[in-house]
């Protein structure tokens, strides 16, 4: 896994990102083509960054400037490019107003996450996302904080049913937050949890409930499945905060 | 210092917040008496839950209902309510978006700081913030995350005013956030530099540079007057990012 050190780091580098790649040539979408050519004035000749959106990232020599369809041709690739030592998936509850969720979203790109699943509680008074935004600002941010990999936003789903969809995932640490613990199973400190990974098995799964916590049932559901009922300390945290501090301490355990 | 379990916070606990304090009564001002008779229809005779800002939650009860000053008795107090185990300033320079640093102040507030300043540094862009702004959105977080104190907001000052008023004060651990690193002076994780405080020790500040990071000068003189230069990992964060995950740090570091 390739980190990037942060000396590395041009302070005003700009990434473009291409999904036409093909046979040593990328073309650019038009909105990425306005971009380049618009409004940073890029044009035939010019070196420029692109990635894939997989981790991979292009140094490339701009053909034809064009602010519909800019092509350019591939001149070398670095793969796992601002990647992160671990495989996070965030499974978040919809907060009741939309822009909480996708300021997570920014946020956790930026940090470094690998994919979000929107699920829904029995608890749950917002039931859907709105994907489109989501998956602009994750590419926003993505490009901004200079990772080639864009977290993917997966189908939303009922809790109950990403429980069940984990249940035989025994390669991945799944973790639970929430808010009340029954006596017969006790929470642990979600630092605690994630200092017992094993040193090289990275994929991590974090649940994250609505602002009416998980159901009993679900809570019962997912330790049945594996999932470990961790906390996040003893401040009250907003859905979209909680989310992020999971996001922080996975960060922090790897890369701090 | 008092810390709350999780488990003893009502979900649905609403607190207000009064200034005005004395002889074993207190009155709310008109927005908190709107709220209270208003909003959430209280009465003369209902017991309800008031913060000085200071760390004190008074149990009381209504003796006057008015929508304009409700009056209480106290009941009982109970200090350092919903406290942290330390003391943190966060001294930060701010944002070009100026809703980026009010979206840092909630969430550093709901997770647990002391203190912010905003510093201009050298490179800043923006040099002004909206104090009454960031003053009632740290009210209102502190309301919602049920903190009995309410985060002090102290005067916009220049980078180096901060760092020379810091100085000499050897009791508190202090950190400057910067992207780049002279040789003579490497710069170690934040969690690293954390776990070196003593135990019995809980004071830090950490320095958060603009955009554009600090200047040379200001990071030289920042080691001079005995702050450690630490970073916050590879990923490449937003100010305000920067920012959380510093406050993150510290909350993990003594409450995770």
């Amino acid at each position: 896994m390739f980190v990037l050190p942060l000396r590395d780091i041009q302070e005003n580098m700009e990434i473009f990102y291409a999904k036409d790649i093909a046979g040593g040539t990328l073309k650019l979408d038009e909105e990425e083509s306005r971009h380049c050519v618009r409004v940073l004035r890029h044009r035939t000749g010019d070196e420029i960054s692109v990635t894939d959106g997989n981790g991979t990232l292009f140094r490339c020599r701009i053909t034809a400037d064009s602010a519909k369809e800019t092509e350019a041709e591939i001149l070398d690739a670095i793969h796992d490019w601002g990647g992160h030592p671990y495989c996070l998936e965030m499974a978040v509850c919809p907060t009741k107003n939309a822009d909480r969720l996708e300021w997570f979203a920014e946020k956790a790109c930026e940090t470094g996450i690998d994919s979000i699943v929107p699920v829904i509680g029995e608890h749950s008074e917002r039931t859907a996302v709105k994907p489109q935004r989501i998956e602009k600002i994750l590419l926003s941010a993505a490009k901004q904080s200079l990772k080639g990999k864009i977290p993917m936003l997966k189908e939303t789903m009922p809790v109950k049913a990403y429980i069940e969809s984990m249940k035989d995932d025994d390669g991945c640490m799944k973790l639970i937050a929430c808010c009340f613990e029954d006596e017969s199973h006790p929470r642990i400190s979600i630092m605690e949890a994630l200092k017992k990974m094993q040193p090289d098995s990275g994929r991590i799964s974090v649940l994250i409930g609505p602002e009416g916590d998980f159901s009993a049932e679900e809570a019962a559901l997912a330790v049945r499945c594996g999932f470990i009922p961790v906390h996040l300390g003893p401040s009250r945290l907003r859905t979209e905060t909680a989310a992020l501090t999971a996001v922080f301490a996975v960060y922090s355990r790897f890369l701090l």
